[in-house]
């Protein structure tokens, strides 16, 4: 049977020479979004334009999150901002439980990617160093 | 397309009649192991011995947590203790969440399934009223 290697370390927006990676809660570090490249600009309009896609929300990881650009009415105004406390919170809960797991190991697992199915959608999430990716589906269509 | 209807509510075990359903965190509502229908014994049987499956655990959803019964060395003891715990924290995060997105509606959405990947494992959590189902798996396998 073939094995399956870890889902490869998501990154989602490349630096660009010469910026310094600065701590990550740093509002400083988020490049703006003309830097994004049009590899992830066309991957994101892709993702969105799917028909059972609801939307979709790049969030920082810091705290409070941030959200740095989203897709879909859903994510709109005060909902979006509740969904991107909501998600960025449930990522935390999981990678520090997973560190506590890991216990004194010098290699925590981590996050790579969670699914949430709830009686309404699926909201998939991916994590980076920096960022989140979440994405709301309606399975139903 | 065919739709799909959101994953049925998920009941682990059937109450013997004439036991009342009581708060959900009372101990005294949980049903002796030797109460566990012959199908969720079949069930649980055959997912543990899945070659990738690591081990599973049936949680109680009450706070703290208590393991209601599990499999594989990985769930064994104090690690076993850390991840009941953190699957604990994970599902009522998601959960809690799901309530504040939902605001005042009378619908409020439910956690239904979810899938965590990390590094390591996959971790697979379906939630019942009373009760966590959590299979830890091994995809590389």
């Amino acid at each position: 049977m073939a094995t399956q290697t870890a889902p490869a370390r998501t990154t989602f927006i490349s630096q660009p020479n010469g910026v310094e990676s600065s701590p990550s809660n740093s509002a400083a570090a988020l490049p703006p979004a003309s830097a994004m490249s049009p590899e992830l600009e066309q991957t994101l309009a892709l993702l969105s334009s799917h028909r059972s896609v609801l939307g979709y929300m790049l969030l920082s990881r810091g705290h409070p999150t941030s959200i740095i650009r989203h897709s879909g009415v859903v994510f709109d105004g005060d909902q979006g901002r509740k969904y991107a406390s909501v998600i960025s919170r449930i990522v935390e809960t999981a990678q520090v439980g997973l560190e506590e797991i890991s216990g004194g190991d010098s290699d925590v697992d981590e996050v790579r990617f969670l699914r949430l199915r709830t009686k309404r959608h699926e909201i998939m999430i991916s994590p980076d160093d920096r960022y989140l990716l979440a994405v709301l589906h309606d399975p139903a269509s």
